[in-house]
Protein backbone atom coordinates (compact mmCIF):
# COMPACT_ATOMS: atom_id res chain seq x y z
CA UNK A 1 0.00 0.00 0.00
CA UNK A 2 1.11 3.32 -0.59
CA UNK A 3 -0.26 6.79 0.11
CA UNK A 4 1.13 9.74 -2.06
CA UNK A 5 0.38 12.78 -0.37
CA UNK A 6 -2.60 11.66 1.58
CA UNK A 7 -4.07 9.43 -1.26
CA UNK A 8 -4.08 6.11 -1.93
CA UNK A 9 -2.03 5.84 -5.23
CA UNK A 10 1.16 3.54 -6.78
CA UNK A 11 2.48 6.31 -9.21
CA UNK A 12 4.20 9.55 -9.38
CA UNK A 13 3.96 12.60 -11.79
CA UNK A 14 6.90 12.46 -14.09
CA UNK A 15 7.31 15.91 -13.73
CA UNK A 16 8.45 14.89 -9.97
CA UNK A 17 11.76 16.51 -9.38
CA UNK A 18 12.34 13.15 -7.26
CA UNK A 19 12.10 11.14 -10.74
CA UNK A 20 13.23 13.57 -12.96
CA UNK A 21 16.31 14.63 -10.64
CA UNK A 22 16.53 12.82 -7.57
CA UNK A 23 15.57 15.92 -5.96
CA UNK A 24 14.70 14.78 -2.44
CA UNK A 25 14.78 12.62 0.72
CA UNK A 26 13.80 9.22 2.29
CA UNK A 27 13.62 7.29 5.49
CA UNK A 28 13.40 3.98 5.89
CA UNK A 29 12.02 2.81 8.77
CA UNK A 30 11.29 -0.38 10.89
CA UNK A 31 7.47 -1.39 12.13
CA UNK A 32 6.91 -3.28 14.67
CA UNK A 33 3.46 -4.38 16.44
CA UNK A 34 2.08 -1.65 14.21
CA UNK A 35 4.27 1.16 15.40
CA UNK A 36 7.12 2.97 13.55
CA UNK A 37 10.48 2.47 15.96
CA UNK A 38 12.44 5.63 16.03
CA UNK A 39 9.84 7.85 14.00
CA UNK A 40 11.27 10.79 16.50
CA UNK A 41 14.62 10.44 14.80
CA UNK A 42 13.41 9.61 11.77
CA UNK A 43 11.36 12.98 11.64
CA UNK A 44 14.30 14.70 13.04
CA UNK A 45 16.63 13.42 10.19
CA UNK A 46 14.17 13.88 7.73
CA UNK A 47 13.86 17.87 9.11
CA UNK A 48 17.32 18.50 9.05
CA UNK A 49 17.89 16.90 5.24
CA UNK A 50 14.83 19.44 4.13
CA UNK A 51 16.85 22.31 5.81
CA UNK A 52 20.04 21.20 4.12
CA UNK A 53 18.47 20.97 0.44
CA UNK A 54 16.27 23.97 1.05
CA UNK A 55 13.10 21.36 0.50
CA UNK A 56 9.74 23.20 2.96
CA UNK A 57 9.51 20.53 5.47
CA UNK A 58 5.94 18.62 5.42
CA UNK A 59 4.12 18.90 8.22
CA UNK A 60 5.37 16.01 10.40
CA UNK A 61 2.19 15.38 12.41
CA UNK A 62 0.24 15.00 9.37
CA UNK A 63 3.59 12.59 7.97
CA UNK A 64 3.18 11.05 11.18
CA UNK A 65 -0.58 10.58 11.31
CA UNK A 66 0.17 8.97 7.95
CA UNK A 67 2.69 6.63 8.96
CA UNK A 68 0.17 5.85 11.61
CA UNK A 69 -2.67 4.81 9.39
CA UNK A 70 -0.73 2.95 7.41
CA UNK A 71 1.22 0.73 10.01
CA UNK A 72 -1.54 0.19 12.43
CA UNK A 73 -2.26 -3.20 11.03
CA UNK A 74 1.65 -4.24 10.36
CA UNK A 75 2.75 -6.84 12.66
CA UNK A 76 6.62 -6.35 11.26
CA UNK A 77 7.61 -4.15 8.23
CA UNK A 78 9.12 -1.74 6.77
CA UNK A 79 7.84 1.84 5.62
CA UNK A 80 9.52 4.31 3.45
CA UNK A 81 9.15 7.80 3.45
CA UNK A 82 10.21 9.72 0.39
CA UNK A 83 9.84 13.30 0.42
CA UNK A 84 10.97 15.35 -2.86
CA UNK A 85 10.81 18.92 -3.53
CA UNK A 86 7.57 18.71 -5.78
CA UNK A 87 6.54 18.64 -9.17
CA UNK A 88 7.81 21.13 -11.59
CA UNK A 89 9.93 22.84 -14.09
CA UNK A 90 11.79 21.22 -16.76
CA UNK A 91 15.46 22.28 -16.18
CA UNK A 92 17.44 22.71 -12.66
CA UNK A 93 15.75 25.66 -11.77
CA UNK A 94 13.03 25.58 -9.70
CA UNK A 95 9.83 27.01 -9.58
CA UNK A 96 9.21 29.74 -6.97
CA UNK A 97 5.85 27.91 -5.34
CA UNK A 98 6.58 24.37 -4.89
CA UNK A 99 4.44 21.56 -2.83
CA UNK A 100 6.94 18.85 -1.87
CA UNK A 101 5.73 15.44 -2.12
CA UNK A 102 5.38 12.72 0.51
CA UNK A 103 5.00 9.27 -0.23
CA UNK A 104 4.53 6.69 2.29
CA UNK A 105 4.80 3.00 0.89
CA UNK A 106 5.06 -0.44 3.29
CA UNK A 107 7.02 -3.15 2.37
CA UNK A 108 7.66 -6.39 3.66
CA UNK A 109 10.52 -6.88 6.84
CA UNK A 110 12.92 -8.87 4.85
CA UNK A 111 13.50 -12.12 5.90
CA UNK A 112 17.24 -12.41 7.52
CA UNK A 113 17.89 -15.25 9.56
CA UNK A 114 18.70 -14.87 13.21
CA UNK A 115 22.43 -15.99 12.47
CA UNK A 116 23.43 -12.53 10.81
CA UNK A 117 22.81 -11.00 14.28
CA UNK A 118 24.19 -14.29 16.50
CA UNK A 119 27.16 -15.39 14.52
CA UNK A 120 27.87 -12.23 12.03
CA UNK A 121 27.87 -11.91 8.58
CA UNK A 122 30.07 -12.15 6.00
CA UNK A 123 31.45 -8.98 3.78
CA UNK A 124 33.32 -8.09 1.00
CA UNK A 125 35.15 -4.51 -0.41
CA UNK A 126 33.04 -2.91 -2.90
CA UNK A 127 35.30 -1.43 -5.81
CA UNK A 128 32.75 1.40 -6.82
CA UNK A 129 33.64 4.14 -4.66
CA UNK A 130 32.15 6.76 -3.26
CA UNK A 131 32.58 10.64 -4.14
CA UNK A 132 33.15 12.97 -1.90
CA UNK A 133 31.00 16.28 -1.33
CA UNK A 134 30.39 18.26 1.96
CA UNK A 135 27.30 19.81 0.65
CA UNK A 136 25.24 16.13 0.37
CA UNK A 137 27.36 13.81 2.68
CA UNK A 138 25.12 12.74 5.74
CA UNK A 139 21.93 13.84 3.95
CA UNK A 140 19.92 10.35 3.08
CA UNK A 141 19.04 12.03 -0.48
CA UNK A 142 17.69 10.04 -3.64
CA UNK A 143 20.86 10.51 -5.46
CA UNK A 144 21.89 6.67 -4.74
CA UNK A 145 23.47 5.40 -8.06
CA UNK A 146 26.80 5.01 -5.92
CA UNK A 147 24.77 2.28 -4.01
CA UNK A 148 22.92 0.86 -6.74
CA UNK A 149 26.92 0.23 -8.97
CA UNK A 150 28.09 -1.07 -5.59
CA UNK A 151 25.01 -3.54 -4.82
CA UNK A 152 25.02 -4.66 -8.41
CA UNK A 153 28.86 -5.86 -7.97
CA UNK A 154 28.14 -9.12 -6.31
CA UNK A 155 25.60 -12.01 -6.44
CA UNK A 156 26.73 -14.79 -4.38
CA UNK A 157 24.14 -15.30 -1.68
CA UNK A 158 26.78 -16.27 1.05
CA UNK A 159 27.87 -12.21 1.18
CA UNK A 160 25.67 -10.00 2.90
CA UNK A 161 27.48 -6.55 2.72
CA UNK A 162 29.58 -4.71 0.56
CA UNK A 163 32.00 -2.26 2.21
CA UNK A 164 32.47 1.44 0.08
CA UNK A 165 35.25 3.34 0.73
CA UNK A 166 35.42 6.79 -0.81
CA UNK A 167 37.72 8.57 -3.72
CA UNK A 168 40.69 8.36 -1.26
CA UNK A 169 39.97 4.78 -0.24
CA UNK A 170 39.17 5.27 3.23
CA UNK A 171 36.15 3.14 4.52
CA UNK A 172 33.21 4.98 5.22
CA UNK A 173 29.89 2.45 5.18
CA UNK A 174 28.30 -0.78 4.03
CA UNK A 175 25.88 -0.14 0.57
CA UNK A 176 23.30 -0.16 3.37
CA UNK A 177 24.96 0.09 6.42
CA UNK A 178 26.71 2.23 8.70
CA UNK A 179 30.40 0.36 9.67
CA UNK A 180 32.01 0.45 13.13
CA UNK A 181 34.78 -1.24 14.67
CA UNK A 182 36.32 -1.79 17.59
CA UNK A 183 40.20 -2.20 18.16
CA UNK A 184 41.66 -2.51 22.00
CA UNK A 185 38.33 -1.30 23.22
CA UNK A 186 37.35 1.51 21.56
CA UNK A 187 34.70 2.41 19.09
CA UNK A 188 35.31 3.53 15.57
CA UNK A 189 33.45 4.90 13.17
CA UNK A 190 33.76 7.12 9.29
CA UNK A 191 33.92 10.44 10.08
CA UNK A 192 30.70 11.40 7.41
CA UNK A 193 31.63 15.18 6.69
CA UNK A 194 32.26 14.35 3.05
CA UNK A 195 30.46 11.18 2.31
CA UNK A 196 28.16 8.31 3.82
CA UNK A 197 24.94 8.70 5.35
CA UNK A 198 24.14 9.87 8.89
CA UNK A 199 22.15 6.55 9.65
CA UNK A 200 19.95 6.63 12.72
CA UNK A 201 20.79 3.54 14.19
CA UNK A 202 24.50 4.92 14.05
CA UNK A 203 23.65 8.16 16.19
CA UNK A 204 21.96 5.36 18.84
CA UNK A 205 25.17 3.12 18.84
CA UNK A 206 27.01 5.99 19.20
CA UNK A 207 24.75 7.16 22.70
CA UNK A 208 24.97 3.90 23.50
CA UNK A 209 28.50 4.02 23.74
CA UNK A 210 29.23 6.53 25.47
CA UNK A 211 26.54 6.05 27.85
CA UNK A 212 27.76 2.73 28.29
CA UNK A 213 31.16 4.46 29.35
CA UNK A 214 33.01 3.02 25.56
CA UNK A 215 35.12 5.56 23.82
CA UNK A 216 33.91 6.06 20.80
CA UNK A 217 35.66 8.13 17.93
CA UNK A 218 34.43 9.56 14.62
CA UNK A 219 37.59 9.16 12.39
CA UNK A 220 39.12 8.32 8.73
CA UNK A 221 40.53 5.13 8.46
CA UNK A 222 41.86 2.70 5.56
CA UNK A 223 40.94 -0.97 5.07
CA UNK A 224 44.30 -1.79 6.47
CA UNK A 225 43.07 -0.38 9.82
CA UNK A 226 39.93 -2.25 9.65
CA UNK A 227 41.58 -5.39 8.72
CA UNK A 228 43.37 -4.57 12.04
CA UNK A 229 40.54 -4.24 14.42
CA UNK A 230 39.41 -7.01 16.72
CA UNK A 231 35.55 -6.64 16.66
CA UNK A 232 33.51 -5.26 13.17
CA UNK A 233 29.65 -4.75 12.98
CA UNK A 234 27.28 -2.53 10.80
CA UNK A 235 24.20 -1.44 11.24
CA UNK A 236 21.09 0.48 9.74
CA UNK A 237 17.57 1.27 11.15
CA UNK A 238 16.08 -2.35 9.87
CA UNK A 239 18.72 -4.80 10.64
CA UNK A 240 19.75 -3.59 14.10
CA UNK A 241 23.69 -4.73 14.20
CA UNK A 242 25.09 -7.29 12.64
CA UNK A 243 28.58 -8.58 13.71
CA UNK A 244 30.98 -9.12 10.43
CA UNK A 245 32.60 -12.62 11.37
CA UNK A 246 34.33 -12.05 7.79
CA UNK A 247 35.61 -9.73 5.42
CA UNK A 248 36.95 -11.69 2.30
CA UNK A 249 39.46 -13.40 3.20
CA UNK A 250 39.99 -12.56 7.05
CA UNK A 251 37.36 -13.61 10.24
CA UNK A 252 36.39 -11.38 13.14
CA UNK A 253 35.03 -13.03 16.12
CA UNK A 254 31.74 -11.84 17.73
CA UNK A 255 33.29 -9.75 20.25
CA UNK A 256 32.23 -8.70 24.02
CA UNK A 257 31.41 -4.81 22.97
CA UNK A 258 29.53 -5.64 19.54
CA UNK A 259 27.73 -7.71 21.82
CA UNK A 260 26.80 -5.49 24.72
CA UNK A 261 25.50 -2.63 22.39
CA UNK A 262 23.69 -5.32 20.84
CA UNK A 263 22.29 -6.38 24.34
CA UNK A 264 21.70 -2.68 25.05
CA UNK A 265 19.39 -2.18 21.72
CA UNK A 266 17.37 -4.96 22.25
CA UNK A 267 17.10 -4.04 25.94
CA UNK A 268 15.95 0.03 24.93
CA UNK A 269 13.62 -1.18 22.01
CA UNK A 270 11.92 -3.30 24.69
CA UNK A 271 11.86 -0.37 26.88
CA UNK A 272 9.62 1.29 24.25
CA UNK A 273 11.08 3.02 21.38
CA UNK B 1 3.02 15.21 -24.29
CA UNK B 2 4.80 12.15 -22.55
CA UNK B 3 5.25 8.84 -23.65
CA UNK B 4 6.20 6.10 -21.39
CA UNK B 5 7.10 3.02 -22.74
CA UNK B 6 5.20 4.02 -25.98
CA UNK B 7 1.98 4.69 -24.15
CA UNK B 8 0.42 8.06 -22.95
CA UNK B 9 0.67 8.94 -20.36
CA UNK B 10 2.27 11.28 -17.40
CA UNK B 11 2.72 9.51 -14.13
CA UNK B 12 5.22 6.88 -13.57
CA UNK B 13 5.48 4.02 -10.65
CA UNK B 14 6.34 4.66 -7.44
CA UNK B 15 8.40 1.51 -7.98
CA UNK B 16 10.29 2.62 -10.31
CA UNK B 17 14.02 2.80 -9.61
CA UNK B 18 14.26 6.31 -11.34
CA UNK B 19 12.11 7.64 -8.57
CA UNK B 20 13.76 5.64 -5.51
CA UNK B 21 17.19 6.31 -6.34
CA UNK B 22 17.76 8.21 -9.41
CA UNK B 23 18.72 4.95 -11.13
CA UNK B 24 18.86 5.83 -15.12
CA UNK B 25 19.86 8.38 -17.28
CA UNK B 26 18.73 11.29 -19.36
CA UNK B 27 18.91 13.07 -22.76
CA UNK B 28 17.84 16.35 -23.96
CA UNK B 29 17.23 17.06 -27.17
CA UNK B 30 16.64 20.02 -29.56
CA UNK B 31 14.05 19.68 -31.95
CA UNK B 32 14.13 21.65 -35.24
CA UNK B 33 11.56 21.50 -37.39
CA UNK B 34 9.32 18.75 -36.48
CA UNK B 35 13.18 16.50 -36.46
CA UNK B 36 15.23 16.04 -33.41
CA UNK B 37 18.93 17.55 -33.73
CA UNK B 38 21.93 15.59 -33.18
CA UNK B 39 19.77 12.26 -32.47
CA UNK B 40 22.11 9.49 -33.49
CA UNK B 41 25.01 11.57 -31.10
CA UNK B 42 22.73 11.10 -28.34
CA UNK B 43 21.64 7.92 -28.78
CA UNK B 44 25.12 6.51 -28.97
CA UNK B 45 25.84 8.47 -25.33
CA UNK B 46 22.58 7.23 -24.23
CA UNK B 47 24.35 3.56 -25.19
CA UNK B 48 27.26 4.35 -23.38
CA UNK B 49 25.73 5.29 -20.44
CA UNK B 50 23.53 2.55 -20.09
CA UNK B 51 26.71 0.15 -20.62
CA UNK B 52 28.24 1.97 -17.84
CA UNK B 53 25.12 1.46 -15.53
CA UNK B 54 24.52 -1.35 -16.55
CA UNK B 55 21.34 -0.57 -17.73
CA UNK B 56 20.01 -2.98 -20.53
CA UNK B 57 19.85 -0.67 -23.41
CA UNK B 58 16.69 0.21 -25.18
CA UNK B 59 16.02 -0.91 -28.59
CA UNK B 60 17.16 2.33 -29.85
CA UNK B 61 14.77 2.34 -33.46
CA UNK B 62 11.79 1.88 -31.23
CA UNK B 63 12.97 4.79 -29.16
CA UNK B 64 13.54 6.73 -31.94
CA UNK B 65 10.09 5.92 -33.78
CA UNK B 66 8.41 6.92 -30.74
CA UNK B 67 10.67 10.32 -30.82
CA UNK B 68 9.81 11.03 -34.73
CA UNK B 69 5.97 10.29 -33.51
CA UNK B 70 6.03 13.15 -30.66
CA UNK B 71 8.15 15.99 -32.23
CA UNK B 72 6.40 15.53 -36.22
CA UNK B 73 4.31 18.67 -35.53
CA UNK B 74 6.54 20.71 -33.02
CA UNK B 75 8.62 23.30 -35.47
CA UNK B 76 10.81 23.93 -32.35
CA UNK B 77 10.68 22.02 -29.05
CA UNK B 78 13.10 20.21 -26.29
CA UNK B 79 12.44 16.23 -26.47
CA UNK B 80 13.52 14.84 -22.81
CA UNK B 81 14.57 11.17 -22.74
CA UNK B 82 15.03 9.37 -19.60
CA UNK B 83 15.49 5.75 -19.25
CA UNK B 84 15.44 3.96 -16.11
CA UNK B 85 16.49 0.53 -14.73
CA UNK B 86 12.72 -0.38 -14.67
CA UNK B 87 10.63 -0.78 -11.92
CA UNK B 88 11.39 -3.12 -8.94
CA UNK B 89 12.92 -3.79 -5.38
CA UNK B 90 13.22 -2.63 -2.55
CA UNK B 91 17.13 -1.89 -1.86
CA UNK B 92 19.62 -0.83 -3.92
CA UNK B 93 20.13 -4.62 -5.03
CA UNK B 94 18.35 -4.74 -8.69
CA UNK B 95 15.70 -7.90 -9.13
CA UNK B 96 17.60 -10.46 -11.86
CA UNK B 97 14.55 -9.24 -14.42
CA UNK B 98 13.76 -5.65 -14.80
CA UNK B 99 12.36 -4.22 -17.80
CA UNK B 100 14.20 -0.38 -18.30
CA UNK B 101 11.29 2.41 -18.66
CA UNK B 102 11.90 5.22 -21.50
CA UNK B 103 10.14 8.15 -21.11
CA UNK B 104 9.77 10.62 -23.75
CA UNK B 105 8.37 13.86 -23.05
CA UNK B 106 7.93 17.53 -24.87
CA UNK B 107 8.61 20.81 -23.64
CA UNK B 108 8.66 24.38 -25.37
CA UNK B 109 11.94 25.56 -26.59
CA UNK B 110 13.62 28.07 -23.81
CA UNK B 111 12.59 31.59 -25.15
CA UNK B 112 16.59 32.65 -24.88
CA UNK B 113 17.10 36.30 -26.43
CA UNK B 114 19.37 36.16 -29.11
CA UNK B 115 21.91 38.36 -27.61
CA UNK B 116 22.81 35.83 -25.28
CA UNK B 117 24.60 33.72 -28.48
CA UNK B 118 25.53 37.66 -30.15
CA UNK B 119 26.95 39.49 -27.07
CA UNK B 120 27.22 36.85 -24.57
CA UNK B 121 25.78 36.25 -21.11
CA UNK B 122 26.97 36.67 -17.21
CA UNK B 123 27.99 33.89 -15.11
CA UNK B 124 29.05 33.58 -11.24
CA UNK B 125 30.79 31.14 -9.82
CA UNK B 126 28.63 28.53 -7.79
CA UNK B 127 29.81 27.66 -3.77
CA UNK B 128 28.37 23.88 -4.50
CA UNK B 129 30.88 22.12 -4.91
CA UNK B 130 30.78 19.05 -7.64
CA UNK B 131 32.17 15.41 -6.07
CA UNK B 132 34.92 13.46 -7.68
CA UNK B 133 33.65 9.89 -8.84
CA UNK B 134 35.56 8.46 -11.73
CA UNK B 135 32.31 5.58 -12.00
CA UNK B 136 30.32 8.09 -12.47
CA UNK B 137 31.80 10.95 -14.13
CA UNK B 138 30.90 12.18 -18.33
CA UNK B 139 27.63 10.46 -17.59
CA UNK B 140 24.25 12.20 -17.96
CA UNK B 141 22.77 10.25 -15.13
CA UNK B 142 19.65 11.54 -12.68
CA UNK B 143 21.61 12.11 -9.70
CA UNK B 144 21.28 16.17 -10.22
CA UNK B 145 20.93 17.13 -6.56
CA UNK B 146 24.80 19.38 -6.82
CA UNK B 147 22.76 20.99 -9.43
CA UNK B 148 19.87 21.75 -8.04
CA UNK B 149 21.74 23.18 -5.54
CA UNK B 150 24.19 24.77 -7.43
CA UNK B 151 20.96 26.20 -9.53
CA UNK B 152 19.27 27.98 -6.49
CA UNK B 153 21.97 29.68 -5.27
CA UNK B 154 21.38 32.54 -7.43
CA UNK B 155 17.23 34.10 -8.34
CA UNK B 156 19.05 37.40 -10.25
CA UNK B 157 17.90 37.02 -13.94
CA UNK B 158 21.27 38.86 -14.99
CA UNK B 159 23.12 36.23 -14.61
CA UNK B 160 22.28 33.13 -17.08
CA UNK B 161 24.75 30.33 -15.83
CA UNK B 162 26.62 29.13 -12.83
CA UNK B 163 30.29 27.66 -13.35
CA UNK B 164 30.46 24.60 -10.96
CA UNK B 165 34.15 23.86 -9.28
CA UNK B 166 34.97 20.20 -7.98
CA UNK B 167 35.99 19.72 -4.41
CA UNK B 168 39.44 20.57 -5.13
CA UNK B 169 38.14 24.19 -6.58
CA UNK B 170 38.83 23.07 -10.29
CA UNK B 171 36.64 24.27 -12.92
CA UNK B 172 34.04 21.41 -14.62
CA UNK B 173 31.24 23.18 -16.41
CA UNK B 174 28.39 25.37 -16.08
CA UNK B 175 25.24 24.15 -14.20
CA UNK B 176 23.61 23.09 -17.36
CA UNK B 177 26.32 23.36 -20.25
CA UNK B 178 30.08 22.49 -20.50
CA UNK B 179 32.47 25.48 -20.23
CA UNK B 180 35.56 26.47 -22.65
CA UNK B 181 38.43 28.91 -22.65
CA UNK B 182 40.48 30.42 -25.37
CA UNK B 183 43.95 31.48 -24.12
CA UNK B 184 46.28 32.69 -27.07
CA UNK B 185 44.48 31.48 -29.92
CA UNK B 186 44.25 27.67 -28.18
CA UNK B 187 41.14 26.13 -26.95
CA UNK B 188 40.97 24.36 -23.19
CA UNK B 189 37.98 22.23 -21.51
CA UNK B 190 38.03 20.49 -18.02
CA UNK B 191 39.00 16.79 -18.50
CA UNK B 192 35.58 15.08 -17.38
CA UNK B 193 37.34 12.21 -15.81
CA UNK B 194 36.47 12.87 -12.40
CA UNK B 195 33.49 14.70 -12.57
CA UNK B 196 31.19 16.42 -14.91
CA UNK B 197 28.44 15.93 -18.03
CA UNK B 198 29.84 15.07 -21.55
CA UNK B 199 27.97 17.16 -23.25
CA UNK B 200 26.87 16.45 -27.09
CA UNK B 201 28.07 20.15 -27.91
CA UNK B 202 30.86 19.81 -26.17
CA UNK B 203 31.92 16.98 -28.05
CA UNK B 204 31.17 18.67 -31.75
CA UNK B 205 33.08 21.68 -30.56
CA UNK B 206 35.82 19.37 -30.14
CA UNK B 207 35.44 18.32 -33.38
CA UNK B 208 34.57 21.51 -34.76
CA UNK B 209 38.48 22.73 -33.27
CA UNK B 210 40.20 20.06 -34.87
CA UNK B 211 38.49 20.47 -38.17
CA UNK B 212 39.12 24.00 -37.90
CA UNK B 213 42.97 23.39 -36.86
CA UNK B 214 42.32 24.92 -33.81
CA UNK B 215 44.31 23.31 -30.78
CA UNK B 216 41.89 21.95 -28.06
CA UNK B 217 42.93 20.79 -25.05
CA UNK B 218 41.35 18.92 -21.92
CA UNK B 219 43.05 19.89 -18.60
CA UNK B 220 42.26 20.71 -15.00
CA UNK B 221 42.22 24.43 -14.07
CA UNK B 222 41.65 26.56 -11.51
CA UNK B 223 39.38 30.28 -11.35
CA UNK B 224 42.40 31.87 -11.89
CA UNK B 225 43.51 30.11 -15.41
CA UNK B 226 39.66 30.78 -15.71
CA UNK B 227 39.70 34.67 -15.30
CA UNK B 228 42.89 35.19 -16.74
CA UNK B 229 41.77 33.87 -20.54
CA UNK B 230 41.02 35.62 -23.20
CA UNK B 231 37.32 34.20 -24.55
CA UNK B 232 35.12 32.22 -22.57
CA UNK B 233 32.26 30.48 -23.79
CA UNK B 234 29.53 28.09 -22.28
CA UNK B 235 27.79 25.07 -24.46
CA UNK B 236 24.53 22.11 -24.31
CA UNK B 237 22.96 20.75 -27.20
CA UNK B 238 19.79 23.12 -26.55
CA UNK B 239 21.39 26.80 -26.43
CA UNK B 240 24.25 26.22 -28.95
CA UNK B 241 27.36 28.36 -27.58
CA UNK B 242 26.74 31.18 -25.60
CA UNK B 243 29.72 33.62 -25.12
CA UNK B 244 30.80 34.34 -21.61
CA UNK B 245 30.70 38.17 -21.05
CA UNK B 246 30.96 38.59 -17.65
CA UNK B 247 32.14 36.12 -14.79
CA UNK B 248 31.10 38.14 -11.51
CA UNK B 249 33.45 41.23 -12.02
CA UNK B 250 35.65 40.45 -15.09
CA UNK B 251 34.50 41.19 -18.10
CA UNK B 252 35.73 38.89 -21.52
CA UNK B 253 34.68 40.47 -25.51
CA UNK B 254 33.19 37.94 -28.08
CA UNK B 255 36.64 36.78 -29.20
CA UNK B 256 37.41 35.61 -32.81
CA UNK B 257 37.76 31.79 -31.66
CA UNK B 258 34.12 31.75 -30.13
CA UNK B 259 32.90 33.14 -33.32
CA UNK B 260 34.61 30.84 -35.81
CA UNK B 261 33.36 28.22 -33.94
CA UNK B 262 29.87 29.58 -33.44
CA UNK B 263 29.69 30.08 -36.94
CA UNK B 264 30.97 26.40 -38.03
CA UNK B 265 27.90 25.16 -35.70
CA UNK B 266 25.20 27.19 -37.86
CA UNK B 267 26.75 26.43 -41.21
CA UNK B 268 26.80 22.70 -39.79
CA UNK B 269 23.08 22.84 -38.59
CA UNK B 270 21.69 24.17 -41.73
CA UNK B 271 23.53 21.80 -43.98
CA UNK B 272 21.59 19.01 -42.26
CA UNK B 273 22.07 17.95 -38.71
Amino acid sequence: MILVNGIQQSYIQIADRGFQYGDGLFETIEIHNGQPVFMERHLARLTTGCHRLHIPCPDLAQLNAEAQALCRHSTRAVLKIIVTRGAGGRGYRQPESLQPTRVLSLHPYPDYPDSYSEQGITARFCTTPLGLNPVLAGIKHLNRLEQVLARAEWTDPAIQEGIMLDVNAQVIEGTMTNLFYVKEGVIYTSSLTHAGVAGIMRSIIIEFSIELDLKVFEHTFSKVRLLAADEVFVCNAIIGIWPVKQIETKSFSVGPVTQRIQKRLVQFKKRGA
